[in-house]
């Protein structure tokens, strides 16, 4: 039966040209036909096989990271891919590597603090990959408060040097993907010490190991830090630790685009403004929320495939089952994360938009929209990820037992997934930033400034803080003007009350400490003000091709509807919307979702993932679930024999009575 | 610096008499002794160390597994221990095993659908461990349709014997514990087929293996099913797939306690009421439901423990950072888990007195109380483990970046934890059930039928849709009868629309499939509001101990306030309170932090778990976290060489720009 396609019957049922929609989803004809390409030479080489993975113990699974990273770069350079095509080709390799942090943070963070002069020494070597490089920054003792990090880095005028020290053992460095095993240097952050003063943290570049035999440089201590969470997932990765015993670096190699110290020690600001900074966190969290639709669209298209496949009750006169997707419950929880992947994406296309402006408009001078953009990219990032990581274990309970096997892909997806709502700004924390900002930006409300961006709705105050809406029929719900005023009347509320209960304190900051909670789900409600409102503005695009529109029309109802649903409390409490608007809004959802279920498999089919990239017996392309699923548990080390190793010792004697015998 | 106590501090700021707690956590100073003594026999013994455990490829754990086996049921004969700490013993080794599965479902199926001839037969054999069962019900096709299994038991009238056959893929077993390797015979589900009829589902005794050398018997095909969610976690547990060619038994290995095959294959129902069944539903999940409130304490003690002993931010004048359970965001979080973990378990002590009282009830033939209190375990079954997966990822978020790495023991019980929500009933499908005799419930109000038990408070339906709630001030909200009615009026108000909305469908089953998403609610309201009342009703009992009953009313007020708060949409959508009756609840709830707040250690202390049962170095009792987690790191099998294996041929060549010469 090799070859049937066990889903056609449920691709015919689309509504929509499924070519098209890959276009809308890869952003452009351009970015999907380099995509296509990469996950399809990344997918046909079986030195990417992604088979087994689980089941390596730690050192094999890491040289395996190896031997793929190196032929990696080797293809890459026999295949002359330009950057963007080895971006994407690394991406689909699909195995954590300290490529990642190499290309992704120790490349981009020279480019961004250090100076000309350091990125013509430093940058060729690096994109040559001649050196290897991490970025440790996170300490054993220190990880959200940056600012608080040990390390030291003490100009000694005498040999023009820094000297790097880890004074306590809390300043370890831990957690710097690659560093481990792999990174010869790494960009170092260090409190930096001269001129009897204490300035602050700072980056250097810091060889960590001989370029010779790579054995750790003389004063340098480094270590894998062990095993993370999950099979397979991060732990291809070499997050380390590493510790100094007063290493000398020259004084040439501390990153002085903002911060010059002088041969005598001195230091002075650069007339760069520090505010570049920002520039770069909102490029990586861009990165990040379009990283949040990939992982949620891979979940999606796995429980999607696999809930059409499974049949469970509901036989009449000896027919087949009910496929589970038909399942109102089945639907109530996955087409909603379905519609949360678009939502996402288009959140995440709009980000780079955003990042691009923000770029040009620093590159002018102007830095006033910097705090709005830093704002709310913190805050989708926080959201998505932390949505995506709930998603993705909600996909995998989806697929009942069988999504607990490792062969399911879901297991692994969620593990690797994980950590994103904790790095880059764990996310209770960058929550707590947007709910300052927000509060900042009412309490000038009065001053008569007009908030621009993602917070202009705020200018309406008056009308948001008298308006009712209008709905009165559950059609009423499908109205994005009616969405868009209960989302934004119970943001601005929500930030209003807060605003209110902290006047109430005669310390504000008191007041925000007691009042934390409340602050971060004033923050969550305006996040996804935005990405609703992202969504809408999306659809008031052109967007060519059969069916294209009208589907994501009812997908960004889903996405509203559902959070509404969800957060109901919220809408009720600030009276934004009746009891009455929101049952109605409940029964439009379920509506909706037979309007989504002849589309489904066409819509995760829209992500175009490849069978390697899913890395899923379940969400397999042509729903073939059972019989892989047979053949893949045959490849289980422990069934090499019919009797386990380990029987004569444990099994025998236990069953014989003759353990009182048996040496244990 | 060994043995200094980090949490001294937080040890002296409890209110209350932490040995006291620990019998009302464990329901009695027998059971607490009991535990106790068992928890500290397996703790001291070497063989049953976890260390490392997470790094063991699958073959080792599972040895390692084989001997934790073995040896334990060496120690409890050597020992001489009760049946009773027996069980407990095998719990405190922690470590899946097919053990698991033959003291907890094998054994008791026999007992449970066996005859009293069968009982003689195979339990003496069973219980001195000279055969080893599996329960071997879900098939590749299907697991929570257990009525659609398609393995056949045909009678065959010539030779008094079954013939037991797998005649499709999809019929293969799939998942039993305990059978992929070690089990020798398993109770088998197939069809009967017999006298020309199928008459349904049944058990049968199968031998499986060898009890000479161990060999699958001729037409038994056995193996492991393959790697599972998780490093360490359920991977030493062997659930196995499992396929029949036409294997025959004897006729007396049919679990005949309910219906009997003649040997002319004719079928008898016995007078045993196959309301029987229920009984054991009901006692299986009073056990999920007590174990919930284990796994919660357990990730709640290392989130607490840890969340205490960890800094960040806040340094004031160079003094120590803020512990970051002293931020209210962190308290939003974990310390409505911690009140969980006392609500869960004070449902599953009343929930074990419940299966008593049924057990009584059937014995007298009395089985009017049945549905409801399969309802109700069905119910809690699903409330407490969806809620203590969660919780588990929760806490793992709560420690930050080290709450990834396995060694943080958070990893390991989350994915050894989750399959609860899917086994034993998969959570939606119970929410269901639940729903569905709500529904029935309220039906009957109108032929004037008193609900009992649970749904009492359903006979007090014209006060509760027609009451609200009288809280005015935040203290309100304290008093327990505010906090039931407003739990009862909510519950009660949401099956009730449900009814009304079914009534509008033609055909009930259409309507109760396309209402099922707020069904599922109803239930969750009605669940939720079982485990508010029976901690309310904890509080009536006589509780001895300084502080006790004190910080308990705390805990409870808590679990409410934060459940109300959570699920607040419900309670506005149902009008049982008001928007500003829901922001005092909030008010309140923050204030019940800070009364949580000195005895939070005391209160996770409370649980008596070791260091061994905890398996976190995040967690330990002394709080001396950093330089534990130093050293594990090491302990690594990357780290046993300073130079990766695979530098040679995938490092330097990358490195040296010889890649091309590299075969790779
Ligand atoms: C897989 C992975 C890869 C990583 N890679 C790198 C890398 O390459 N380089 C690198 O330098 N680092 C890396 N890190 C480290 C990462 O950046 C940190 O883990 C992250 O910054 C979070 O800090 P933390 O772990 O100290 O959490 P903590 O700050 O200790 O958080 C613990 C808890 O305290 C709460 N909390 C903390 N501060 C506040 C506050 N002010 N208000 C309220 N609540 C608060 C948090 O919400 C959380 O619940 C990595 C981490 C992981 C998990
Ligand atoms: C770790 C582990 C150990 C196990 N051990 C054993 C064992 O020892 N012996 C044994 O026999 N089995 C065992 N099982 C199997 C277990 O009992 C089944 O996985 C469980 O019954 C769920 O069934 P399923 O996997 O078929 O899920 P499915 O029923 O296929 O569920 C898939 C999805 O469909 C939904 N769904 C299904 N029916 C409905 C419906 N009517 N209405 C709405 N939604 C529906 C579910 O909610 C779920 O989202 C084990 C499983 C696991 C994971
Ligand atoms: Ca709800």
């Amino acid at each position: 039966m090799e070859g049937v396609d066990y889903l056609a019957g449920e691709r015919n049922k689309a509504g929509f040209d499924v070519n098209c929609m890959k276009i809308v989803w890869y952003g452009s004809q351009r970015d999907f036909d380099i995509s296509d390409r990469m996950a399809k030479l990344v997918a046909s080489d079986p030195v990417f096989s992604k088979e087994n993975r689980t089941m390596l113990p730690r050192k094999e699974l890491f040289k395996n990271t190896l031997k793929k990273a190196a032929y990696g770069w080797k293809r890459i350079r026999e295949l002359n891919l330009t950057f963007e095509e080895a971006t994407k080709f690394r991406t689909y390799i699909d195995q954590p590597a300290f490529t990642d942090l190499h290309w992704g943070m120790f490349i981009p963070a020279i480019r961004g603090q250090g100076t000309d002069e350091q990125h013509k020494k430093w940058l060729p070597l690096a994109q040559k990959m001649q050196i290897i490089g991490c970025y440790a920054q996170t300490e054993l003792g220190h990880g959200s408060n940056v600012q608080g990090l040990e390390t030291t880095a003490t100009f000694d005028p005498k040999t023009d040097e820094f000297v790097i020290h880890s004074p306590t053992l809390t300043s370890s460095k831990w957690w710097p993907g690659g560093l481990g095993k792999v990174s010869t240097h790494g960009v170092v952050y260090a409190r930096l010490l001269t001129d009897g003063q204490d300035h602050g943290v700072h980056g250097f570049i810091v060889q960590l190991r001989s370029l010779e035999d790579h054995s750790p440089l003389p004063g340098v201590t480094i270590a894998d830090i062990g095993m993370k969470f999950g099979n397979g997932a991060y732990n291809s990765m070499d997050n380390g630790l590493l510790r100094f015993d007063h290493v000398r670096i020259p004084r040439d190699q501390m990153l002085m685009r903002v911060l010059q110290v002088s041969r005598e020690g001195k230091c002075t600001q650069s007339d760069v403004p520090r505010q570049l900074i920002y520039g770069t966190m909102v490029y990586v969290r861009q990165t990040i929320v379009a990283d949040a639709s990939v992982a949620l669209s891979r979940a999606v298209t796995i429980a999607t495939r696999y809930s059409c496949v499974r049949r469970q009750f509901g036989s009449q006169n000896g027919g087949p089952e009910t496929q589970v997707v038909d399942y109102k419950t089945q639907q109530n929880r996955l087409f909603p994360l379905l519609a949360s992947a678009y939502a996402f994406r288009f959140a995440g296309q709009w980000l780079s938009w955003l990042y691009k402006d923000v770029t040009d408009k620093l590159q002018a001078n102007d830095f006033s929209t910097l705090p709005e953009a830093h704002a709310c990219t913190a805050g989708l990032k926080s959201l998505t990820t932390s949505a995506t990581a709930d998603a993705i274990e909600e996909c995998r309970k989806l697929c009942g037992g069988h999504g607990y096997l490792c062969t399911s892909g879901l297991p692994e997806l969620f593990a690797v997934y994980v950590p994103a709502c904790t790095y880059e700004g764990d996310n209770v924390v960058l929550l707590l930033q947007v709910a300052r900002f927000l509060v900042k930006t009412v309490s000038q409300l009065k001053n008569g400034n007009k908030p621009a961006g993602t917070v202009a709705y705020m200018g309406r105050a008056e009308h948001l803080m008298k308006c009712r809406s209008t709905v009165e029929r559950a059609e009423d719900w499908l109205k994005p003007s009616s969405i868009l005023e209960a989302f934004e009347t119970r943001a601005f509320r929500m930030v209003v009350a807060c605003s209110q209960n902290l006047s109430q304190f005669a310390n504000h900051e008191e007041g925000f400490a007691e009042l934390s909670a409340d602050l971060a789900e004033a923050a969550v409600a305006h996040c996804q003000l935005i990405v609703v409102s992202k969504f809408i503005d999306k659809l008031k695009e052109p967007i060519p091709g059969k069916g294209i529109k009208q589907i994501l029309e009812v997908l960004c109802q889903v996405y509203a509807l559902s959070t509404l649903h969800k957060h109901q409390g919220d809408f009720l409490a600030t009276a934004s919307i009746t009891p009455k608007q929101a049952a109605l809004a409940f029964t439009q959802l379920r509506h909706l979702y037979s309007q989504v279920r002849p589309n489904a498999v066409a819509l995760v089919d829209s992500f175009n993932h490849t069978d390697h990239y899913l890395g899923s017996i379940l969400g397999r392309y042509d729903g073939n679930v059972y019989p892989k699923l047979y053949d893949a548990a045959w490849q289980d080390p422990l069934n090499d024999k019919d009797v386990p190793d380990g029987y004569k010792e444990y099994i025998r004697p236990l069953l014989k009575n003759q353990l009182h015998l048996a040496k244990l």
